[in-house]
């Protein structure tokens, strides 16, 4: 099976619609399609390209699941132990945004310690309840790229991670959901400026995809069009405004965004 | 100001309603209260009241937020200290239940101390973003009757509460939403089959509604329709498949669920 590529767009209009990409446009669907939205035989107008200003995050789940320490090397260089089951935590949808918007820092009066982490998403395409690891596997519709935002600070003081993992903007996502990639070997890297600040390879994850959806399963059914953020390897570290996060998974897609703090212009 | 009174409902035809009860009768609505809906002319047909199997929960959030530790002999009871600010986590949207349905015990593999945690639930009407007091008092569109259902084994063993707290069936509202109450002085009473549990005032509440408001406000916008577990008085204690729950708040309204186990006939 060949990959498919959908996007989210602002339409001149200010409708916004799901899209697929085929030969360098973007082509109308009815709704999402992991709900079964199809080709409207409208193409957006004057679409220009993955860089276009206009896509807004390629998803809309009703929640956003996180495995926490799913990297060996990471759970180490935050001087955690690896955990013996998935560990998740939630975010709101409220923290989505896509490429068109900025992670926006909070005052330092919050936070003073804001980290990325740079993470495949795994975009669910059928609901799953009680699942085996094959229904999971097969309930999956595609993959992005995101990244965690972290408050660091917050995560230690907190004890729950609502506002750390949280707060408005802590969660882009995009540009594009992809289907019918392997997401077992994938590179991860994520740059801040010029600087590579993080370098993995899914295949060090230490639960597998079907795994977490199906641990996740046997407690909270997963939706379509749901996501789970899968980890992120080592080498976080923190952001300031004026920053320019880059985010890429090897087939699956660069996720670029602006860090901004919270007030400026 | 009087009281209004909301509810949803499932008509025969399948489809779920928005509708105010008046004069014992519900009438439909365009769309959520929240959102600006109005009465159709159209009156849900043979609705039996407050206890029609039909009702399901009166909101459909895009998050839940919970204040833990926000009556200090709860915090005590399970040991914990006093918190400095509101103590927040999230439930998903998945967790939600009506009246028409049960709460749903995992098998004793996954927990084996469910536990309820009688609470007030707040109804948000206008979106709040970094809100004062005074703003997040006056964004406030209803009242609601909430159970924080928690495994309390899980609890301690996760660390996030994502499963403790986020299971299918662990948020049961309702049966109504209700306007203009006072929420500073209300009595919360909590029964399992005919046993009192847990009876307290939310003028214990060590956080008040709108600074817990301002405070999530600070970091995460809240969207109308979006509710707010304001945290539950002392008396917690564990709920087994076959167990009648009954909570009422006064002025409020009575939430009244069946317990179940999971896959049980």
């Amino acid at each position: 099976m060949s990959n498919r590529l959908f996007v989210r767009v602002a339409q001149s209009d200010g409708q916004i619609v799901h899209a697929e990409i085929k030969d360098g446009a973007a082509h109308v669907l009815s709704a999402a399609p992991w709900l079964g939205g199809e080709a409207t035989g409208e193409a957006v107008a004057s679409f220009e390209g993955m860089t276009d200003r206009r896509l807004v995050a390629p998803v809309t789940p009703s929640k956003i699941l996180c495995v926490g320490r799913n990297y060996a090397a990471h759970a180490k260089e935050l001087g955690n132990e690896l955990p013996v089951e998935p560990m998740l935590f939630l975010k709101p949808p409220s923290s989505l945004i896509g490429v068109n918007e900025a992670v926006m820092l909070p005052p330092a009066s919050i936070s003073e310690r804001i980290e990325h982490e740079a993470e495949l998403v795994v975009v669910i395409g059928k609901t799953l309840q009680q699942a085996d690891e094959t229904t999971a596997q097969a309930a999956i519709f595609g993959y992005s790229v995101a990244c965690d935002v972290t408050a660091r600070d917050l995560q230690k003081k907190d004890g729950q991670w609502w506002r750390a993992k949280g707060m408005d903007t802590f969660c882009p996502v995009g540009p594009q959901v992809v289907t019918s990639v392997d997401p077992t070997n994938l590179r991860i890297q994520c740059w801040v400026n010029d600087e590579l600040r993080q370098d993995g390879l899914t295949s060090n994850m230490i639960f597998s995809i079907p795994r977490v959806l199906s641990h996740v399963s046997q407690v909270m059914t997963l939706l379509p069009g749901d996501i789970v953020l899968t980890g992120t390897p080592e080498g976080v570290g923190p952001l300031k405004a004026g920053d320019r996060l880059r985010i890429e998974i090897e087939n699956v897609g660069t996720l670029a965004v602006a860090i901004s703090a919270r007030g400026a212009a």
